[in-house]
């Protein structure tokens, strides 16, 4: 194929003395939507609430983030330059509200939500902060940690622990005192149970525990792709958001009535509240309707709509059916899932329900959602 | 594949309350070779003598630069920042050595060759001219155009008459009496006949008339893999200098040698003596010897161990053979060209030279490179 | 990716002595379904008519032809072998029944609607003509052509001409006598306007001139992903097929009613009245209210729910606004189409249209599908 | 890409009553050579000697085989349909020898070897045996298995007891009386370790410790690729023949002599005589001089030429060197080692050797391949 696309371009020589140049928009600058579906009631939103730009450590110009966001198929992005930690600014003096200023025309002309935060970097405890729903960022910069929160807090942020297990033996998350005063006195109200490539199990039990709201974020510095190979189907890991209508303020309360997802690598993690409708409107059974006898294998045909592989494993069911112990629902693809009819007495008109667990929606640490498809099976005598 | 790699990655949870990640470098974090052979006499580097930064209108930190290119298979870069036109100085003030002093430490961790350069940036004519191989950017920072190259040569740097069709009707290169001046008076030696996805015939033949040597630089701006799916195998367009060592002063030897080539989508362009060997050196004849007879097709089996896919073209031929046409002799793979014997009289071994035309290796606007294939052919009568 | 998926492979082999399988369905054994939108009042299937396989002179068992159309997400198929030319049968004797007898089981295990067919397979004129829901193959097996026909004729077989260039000079379709015969007698009524790697614009043109049904086959004879390379997107060419319901006799009436389009490379060939539905189908402007002021340049932003890119090139359009002249919406993606507005002095809402040719979608030889792209502008003052 | 590639074939409807067609050989009928080092006094041949088509239970006309093979980057196949098992014997009479007369002459073509062979085929005990270099597979047409062995021992066949788990609880190969028979009479010479997707580590023990040649084949019945994703990069087991020259007399020798290696996923399964060179054959330590000072890190830069990630994990060292503990040299790419000089006294040039092992290179079943990669470090003083 790459041949002959090129031979077009060599074609295009015939005018001599011309340049040939391309003006056309490179067909990589197009936006891949993230298939996941909207719930009853919500937009299913996807945001990445930890980034990184020039103005703290990170190696892009704030206009490069909202641009990467909006092709990966993002709907919402934070920029959080560290506040106390600028590594460039004897080249770039420090300026805490720039990369949000900077990055924002670019994220109104794609239609992307840019939300103004900062990410408050002390040493543990009580760890880094990402302050979201800012107004002014240089209010944070003073010299206790504590003043710095109440800063934010003042300004109506919504604020998360991030990546909990930094600098903790084998990475484990650890609580401190200092975790216990700023979640009771209502100053944090989310965690990152997924930053970057750490999955912390331990603080998705938190969450669930302490009713925190669960936070992915990707913490990226690096241009995106040179960390993710986009392209071919890798993704950096986001929040998917459970909004009641693609705005910053839908956002907002959504966060605050923890009503989020996690989406990393190929899991998803959350409350079976939603992962539970997320899976329903994934699939779609194509036979719900299969005719069949003792003893005879048939397939149900299953299409995935969303971006992630469905792993199934089948839990205990009824005698009368044998069922495929594991299978992959592969995304954007139609599978097969073997059934088989065991008895031999029953014939007639039976609604089957096939009870599976899918091992990579995670409603708690280890824990996969327990789903059922279900089917109408038309038995047969031979 | 995918879906097990995931599942790989979630079995990893056994370890229930451990934080998950993964130290490992990515499998993006390595870099590819690009495919070209070395040619007797000279190693074949692949060079980017035009890149921007932060540091003028670019959108990266000068350590992204020799990240990208070591991937990409590059030898050599030079970050060529734009002296006078500094939109980003507001925030980010100008100190026009920066870039490269920032990059280098990164550079010579990966064995990446860089170059201290500057772009002198100027309405047309002159327009834009890059200096390579400079001590002192800031020396170049004057009034006058004239001044500034003056500046670079009396660095005794190699420049570069930049994009020369930039701003002329249709993109068009024209030649201004600057433009003889600078020539003339031996200041500037190198001219870009492509840059970034514009290939400039007339700049090409002018290389070819005026004895200038032949550039293609990328010009970027952006992170390199927002303008090119580097994944998926497009490439920015470089300079590929015929060297004698791996070395700075040998790139700059080459340079004023005029042994350069330019890589562009699926073009080579260049003088035939470098163009010839590049040729040569990029196939194998597998079956250098075929037993045919009167009126059969038989495959001759070409290997091309290079990055670019050969477009050939069957030239005039002696009257006993018929050839095929065109071939494209892809990349990296093993490709079938198909030959008939046509005499009934001749018997015996004979040496057979097929003449064909690699269309897509330029020797001059338009005009393919003529290559000789040759095999041994014994022919037998039925 | 690959390395990880490998090591996981490799982890397996903990338990030490046993053999280590994998029974699990390959993720290959998957299907992609064709994106094409159902329009108003019809399902829009997926359908090859010409196909081959070891009972005649194609290269597989019959029951690879269901298993590839299903992958590729095809909905019906025939397979046709032909009943004059059989040159296996020295080794498979002729049964002109059997392609059809044993792929039939596993088209049903995987919901695929098989047609029963044969290829009449003639000197030109008149040429090959394939029959399709035949109930014996065997009666065709005569002489003459055309008792041939009439015999499929006689099972009220739906009868199309094959590749009308077939051994014609320069492969141009000629229209014998025998031709107008055929077709005034009402025997044959459809025609490829596609088959295999050939698009016949003088056939499209008869079709809609003699009120022909069009349509587009693949004629395979080896295994398709030796043709085509499936998995990185290629797919073969097939009708689309425009029924009231996804059953065989649904297909059989819209053949009869000239419902068919057909899908070839990039290109989709039909009659306006199902290519516009189809093209309305496929897009979703995503921003249908946009803000705007003089000289401003703002984004529309359209996704293409479709599996083929939409080439639009921009119509004569209205003098207030100017709009990009070339846009790609690229399959499954969302693309930016850029507008400016030029009126001084208009401002408030207003409706706009803009018209566009999608230059891929023909309705006849060269002529392209008109389009009208509608969002509101709101127009402002500086 | 894919847009403008078919922009391009869209603009050959230029000419527009003509038919367009190409004519040319598909970008996809072309050759992988699959990338492994000759060894020194030998070439490394790739051959896969278990091979089905419609002949026995396979699914492709016998011309498909060699196709299939040769694009695959294959030297030499067997094509051994069963001989007593022939379930389309009611359409196509048996004929054993008809799979290979039909093959050869396509395999002549592609300069493919093809070895004619036939697969024994019995309960187990004994199993199935594939006899390669038959003269007359018909001779092996026989009741008993002994005699039918024996026949082929009589046309100086080298036999292979094929997937020694088949049909064994667990899949665990089972040594029977009869497999002490047979290999005690020097009948059968070759087992196969791994067949498709199993990989038996018993069997793998058997060959080394009875001396038996160790065979990796794909028993392939489909079209290869319903069963591999060939294009993207994945591959059948396939058998490495260390082969004096590229003869089938050479093959046979190299297969009493043991010479061989599979190949299967990312495994490469065999000997340390043999796995050593390849390993050696496939890396080149791109700087093999460093300069480095106490507690800094370095790069060690590693391309690796063969198709096949590497994947290492070190072993103990010398006290004076920290050194990554795993690393995976990627397929055709440079990778990075990074080491660290620990020592505060030494100073001076030094030889290093790194000590590793290539755990996915078995040398025993569990067991990686130990290698040591040399370099020069000169150690200074800050």
């Amino acid at each position: 194929m790459k041949t002959e696309y090129r031979l077009y371009r060599r074609l295009a020589l015939v005018s001599f003395f011309m340049a040939i140049s391309y003006f056309a928009i490179s067909q990589i600058s197009v936006r891949d939507e993230i298939a996941f579906p909207d719930i009853p009631g919500y937009v299913t939103l996807k945001c990445d609430f930890h980034i990184h730009t020039v103005f703290s450590d990170g190696d892009v110009w704030p206009t490069i983030r909202p641009e990467e966001a909006w092709r990966e198929g993002l709907d919402a992005i934070s920029i959080t330059d560290h506040i106390e930690y600028q590594p460039h600014k004897d080249d770039l003096p420090t300026n805490h509200n720039r990369s949000y200023e900077i990055a924002l025309p670019k994220s109104e002309e794609l239609g992307l939500l840019l939300i103004r935060g900062a990410e408050i970097t002390r040493d543990m405890p009580p760890g880094h902060f990402n302050a979201l729903f800012l107004k002014d960022v240089n209010q944070l910069d003073v010299e206790d940690w504590r003043e710095a929160i109440i800063a934010a807090v003042n300004q109506d942020a919504f604020i998360i622990w991030n990546h909990p297990g930094w600098r903790q033996p084998d990475e484990i998350p650890v609580w401190h005192d200092e975790h216990t005063e700023i979640f009771q006195k209502g100053w944090v109200k989310g965690m990152e149970i997924v930053n970057s490539s750490s999955y912390y199990p331990k603080a998705h039990q938190w969450c669930i525990d302490k009713n925190i709201t669960m936070i992915g974020n990707s913490d990226i510095h690096n241009p995106v792709n040179l960390d993710y190979n986009i392209y071919k189907g890798e993704h950096r890991p986001i929040t998917l958001v459970f909004a009641k209508t693609r705005t910053k303020d839908a956002i907002k309360e959504a966060l605050l009535s923890r009503r989020t997802a996690v989406y990393h690598n190929n899991l998803l993690i959350g409350d079976e509240q939603y992962l539970s409708p997320v899976f329903y409107g994934s699939i779609k059974i194509m036979n719900r309707e299969i005719t069949i006898k003792e003893d005879q294998w048939k397939n149900i045909r299953i299409h995935n709509y969303s971006d992630i592989d469905l792993e199934l494993e089948a839990g205990v069911n009824e005698n009368n059916i044998v069922m495929q112990q594991k299978v992959t629902l592969a995304a954007h693809k139609t599978s097969l899932l073997r059934v088989q009819w065991k008895s031999e007495k029953l014939t007639g008109t039976k609604n089957i329900e096939l009870l599976y667990t899918v091992t990579n929606f995670l409603i708690a640490p280890g824990k996969g959602l327990p789903v059922k498809l279900k089917f109408q099976a038309n038995i047969i005598r031979e």
